[in-house]
Formats: C-alpha cells, structure tokens, sequence
C-alpha cells in the first residue's frame, strides 16, 4: 500500500471483503483485504495501524503551554502514511447515527467541516469543486434532462446543482442516513437549501435496496455521491450496483459515480472501470479536479453512458453558461465552467497507462 | 488570512516585507504583512503563531505506547490552520546551508522527500507532476526552443525535463545553494541526473543578479523553480526581477514562474499578474496542476510571452509527443501530456473572477 519510486506511483487498492471489521475504538473503519494480506507478511503492521488514529484530536505539541489550540488530524488506512490535520475553533456536532459517527467542527481556515467516520465529506471552502463537478460533468453532457437520480448526497450539496437545470422534473435522493441530512440542514443551510426544491423526492433508505426496485430506465443521470467504499458505502462498488444503475438509466443515460483519487487509489478505480466497461454499453470515462481537503487533494469521477444515443462528455452539449438562470441560480457557481468540464477528463500519463484509458 | 464561507473563499496574501523576520527556533520563515496585521488586531495571534510547530517534530498519541512511529508535520504562516503530515521511516539528512534548512527524508508513502525551511519542496512520487509541467508548459508552447534558463531548481529535475528536447543547444542554471545540489545528487539521483547533460551550464549564486548581468534578448525560456517567496526566494516575486526576466527574453519568449496556490493564495497571484501584465507584453496567462504535497494540493504556473511573435500557450506548437525520442528520454513521461498541457490552463470559475481572467 505504501509508495516510492521503486514501487511506481504507490498504487494503494482498498475494496476489502464485507463486514471485515477492524473497529478501532469509536470507529468502525473496515481493514481492506490488500491490507490484511500486508498485516499477515508484516509482524509490525498491527503496531502500525493501531498507532494511527483515525479520526482523533490530539493537541499540538506545547511550545505554548498555556495556549494549546487542537487539530482535527485525518488518516485512515485507505491512505497511509499521511495525514491532513484542521485548526478546530469548535466541535458542532458529534454523534453516532445508525451507520457512522457524525462529526461537524468549525475550522479555522476552511469554514466549517463534516466528517463521517474520521473522513472529511465536505467543507464549507471547497465543496463547490465537489458538489458542482460531480452534478455538472453529466448533467450538461445530456440534452434537457428530465429524470435524475442522487445515491448519498445527504448534505443536499448535488440537489442543489442539480437545481441550476429547469429541465429538470424530478430530483430523486436515496440517502441512508438520516442524521446526515439532519445536520446538514442546521449547520450547513448552503448546502441542505439543495432540499427545497420541490422537485426534490426523498427516500430514506438503502441505495442498493431503492435501485431493484426503479422502473427500468427511468432516469436519463444517476449520480452516486457516496462516502468511501467501507462502512454503509462497500457496496456501492460492485458490479450489481452498476448492473442495477445501467438498468435503472434510460438509453443514452449517464452515470457519475465518485471514484476516489488517481494518485492512491488507481486499483480501485481500475476495478471499477473494468466492471463498467462490461456493464454500460455506451462509454466510459474518468475525470478528476480539485478539492483541497480530500486525500491527495483531489477527487475523481467515473462516468459512463449506456447504450442508445451516444454522449460525448468530452464536448458538453448543453453548456451551463447557456442554461438561463443556471449560473446564477440560488448562488453564483464558484467552479464548474464549460471550459473545467473539458479539462476534467486530461489526465495525467501515468494514470492514462494504469487505467488503459 | 483564514478563509471560510462568509469571506470567500479564503484568499490569504503572502508576500511581505524582507527582513520582517519572526524566527521560530530553527527556522527562518517570515511573517507576511498580512499576517503582521491580523496580529496586530487579534490578541490571541502571537500564541496561534508561536504554537504552531514549523517544520517540527512529533509523535501520535500514545495509543499503543511501544510503538510510536513519528511524523513529519508540515504548518506554515502561508497556509494557516492547516497541516500535512508524512510518516517518517528514517531522516536521511539534516543540515543548516548559509541560506536555508535542509532536510531529507524516507517517508512510508512518497518516498524520499525534500524540504526547505519547513516546506516540502518535493517527494519522490509526485515530483513528476511539478518536473513536467513547469518544464514543457513553456517549451512545448515555442518552436525549437535554444537558449533557456533556470532560475533556482537546484535539485535538478527541471533540467531532467528540459533535457527531452534536442533543439535545446544551452541550459543555463543559477541555483543560490550549493547544499540543494549536493543533497539532490546523493538522494535524489534521479532528479539530479538532469545535471548530466552536457548542456548544462551551472551558476551558483543569486538568481536576481545573474539576470541583471545576462545579455539582453538571450534566452527563447525562463523557468522560475523557486521555493516560496519568503526566505533565499523572496526577491523573486517583485516588479525588478520580472522585468530583468522579460530584458533577458528573445521577442516572442516565455516565461514559466512558480506560482503558488489558487486555494490560498490568490492575493499573491493577483500581485503577480498586474506586474506582468504590464512587464510582458505578449500575453500572461495562469495554470495549474495536481502535487498532493503542496498545500492545498495544488501549485500554479505564472506563464507569460514577451512582444514578438505570439505565442498561444493554449494549443502547443511544439508538442512532446512529436519531439523525436522526448517522451522517453531517461525515463518516460509519467504526467506531463498534450492533454493535461491545454486542460491546465481551465481554472475553476472564482479563480477567473479572482484573477480578472
């Protein structure tokens, strides 16, 4: 799992089998099976990952006994070896829900955060990378779409992207938890206004479980903004969700799915793209951008169309700027453009090799 | 200088005055301006500054006391309330030079990494992206580019990526810290391997006065591989050094700059930009790329014409892939591409707003 020259680019895979859990105190992390075949060859792994905390405070070190501000410190062993820490001016929030600890603190430089299970999921400064990207890169690939379909996505963050497009008639959520949407809605109203609009349909439940039961083809894009593929999110990487979701598009209908970053996680985006490949008929993509408190600062999405009329992502052909009211709608978009849409999809040469893309 | 929803979106200013010198322990970082202001303002800013550890050691909580691994914790004035850490497998290095602290270092999962005065300068997975982009964003935009000069760099990985092209007939180096080189020779071999060519002609000393004495109109390329504006490389972000730059340049050259961070730093980059525009008067344009060990994880490029025959940075005329033996001299390409080439230059919509571009 851990990189150097000598070993590439350091190529991290984290699907690990179900309920494999490692639980670590208040955390309910699963140990990824990569990562259980390194803890079986390496007598100091255990060591190791019980040394790491996820998800903890701890303070900085005292060079200033008498003022000692704590960090939010963010590791997990789907990144090892490196950390991310944010100065915490206050904890908001902090619960357990049915599926995960929820956690929100104001920070002090990138507004406030939300954390599920000692993962960043969004912050307030730069989650327009995520939430405009991940809405847009398929919503303006299609003509007029009418039908859309968020999987996760309980902050309200794509709802309200998605609500730029007035073609747009029906905006169903799937979200399993409802603390997430709950918290949200008090701490970060920028986000959670995505749920007032009333083309907004709400399922609380499981995705997996809400996709069997969609009429098929009934959406023209499904977007799954899910969390990291352990805890409540490890299924929505497998080939019967994409199966359920090729099913559920119509023909020429897209899928946008988060898929982790190409700097560490080239294993698991190559698994999903390979089992995309064989299930959507049209095209597959990847893309990425950036987004600063996400491990490795970026994000990427896989993006795929099904058979029937063909989609070209790489030339959106229904461009935000000429979508009247879109730009502007509730708050002016702070990254999406047409020409960032273009742009997502140029990778970088090592990730072209891995990914045979 | 800390950002959140209410403020934007966080533009912190970084360039300060020289000698404003708030030494913490070993370090020589300089306290901008802006920050001298906000502590003015704010009682509390001292124990904030002093309490942050630049550049320092220390080890995670104790949760499994026999084994305590240690980290890298990398803060910094620059990016307040913030932090990236990497696990240290062993110090390689540790020393003062007459201008900076250097120190290398095993990380467990970017391998061997480089930092100036508490700042990463480089690690050994990501470094391509950096190496490659600064490199041919400049040279893949002129024709048979001959004379080109790099300031700073002294680890040598530009001059790697300079290499690729074989019209280049002289490769002119001023790096002010003989230790850089050194270091860069015994643990980065391959960066500094870029040493190699016979091409290379190294100068020691300060990058500002080896301009002001180089021949007017010499140089098709400029390459600006500077650490950050504080410390050695302070000078190299003000009006002087960019119009000795543009004295050096043929009609029609370019210039290709560090250029921070367009999370954090826009101020700066602002500053930047209204000097060139009046200094450089083909065409200035930003960009930027993915480096996970850069704050924010992202860096920018400054990249600029002089009068002359115009240059369009946005379609390269010289593209690497047609360079005859460029994509794998030495050792391929791992990032850099005609593609990721033109997206680079797509910046996200408040960066366009940010920077009147």
């Amino acid at each position: 799992m851990e990189g150097g020259e000598g070993r590439g680019l350091g190529c991290q895979k984290t699907m690990g089998g179900k309920n494999d859990d490692a639980t670590n105190g208040s955390n309910k992390a699963v140990i990824p099976s990569c990562c259980l075949k390194a803890r079986a060859s390496d007598p100091e792994y255990e060591a190791k990952c019980h040394s790491t905390v996820v998800s903890g405070w701890f303070s900085e070190p005292q060079t200033c006994p008498e003022k000692t501000p704590k960090l939010m410190y963010f590791n997990n062993p789907m990144w090892p070896g490196e950390a991310h820490s944010l100065r915490v001016e206050k904890i908001l929030f902090k619960e357990r829900s049915e599926f995960q600890e929820v956690l929100v603190f104001q920070s002090s430089s990138y507004g406030k955060v939300l954390a599920l299970d000692g993962i960043v999921q969004l912050t307030e400064k730069d989650e327009c990378a995520y939430q405009e990207m991940i809405a847009h890169l398929p919503l303006c690939s299609i003509k007029l779409p009418q039908n859309v379909l968020v999987l996760g996505g309980g902050d309200g963050g794509v709802l309200r992207e998605i609500s730029r497009h007035t073609s747009v008639e029906l905006i169903d959520i799937c979200e399993i938890d409802k603390m997430v949407i709950d918290v949200s809605k008090k701490f970060f109203p920028q986000l959670a206004v995505g749920f007032d609009d009333p083309r907004v349909r709400l399922h609380l439940g499981d995705a997996a479980e809400f996709l069997r039961k969609a009429p098929e083809g009934k959406y023209d894009a499904i977007i799954v903004d899910s969390s990291d593929p352990v805890g409540p999110a490890q299924e929505l990487v497998e080939r019967p969700f994409f199966e359920t979701i090729a099913r559920a598009l119509k023909p020429g209908g897209v899928l946008c799915n988060m898929a982790e970053s190409m700097w560490l996680h080239t294993h698991l985006i190559q698994d999903m793209i390979s089992i995309c490949r064989e299930t959507f008929k049209g095209s597959v993509h990847y893309a990425w951008t950036s987004v600063p408190t996400y491990p490795s600062g970026v994000i990427g999405f896989l993006i795929c169309s099904t058979e029937g009329p063909p989609v070209d992502f790489l030339h959106p052909i229904n461009p935000i700027e000429k979508l009247e009211g879109a730009v502007q709608h509730q708050r002016e978009l702070k990254f999406y453009n047409s020409e960032i849409h273009k742009a997502a999809f140029a990778l970088p040469s090592f990730v072209k090799r891995e990914l045979s893309l």
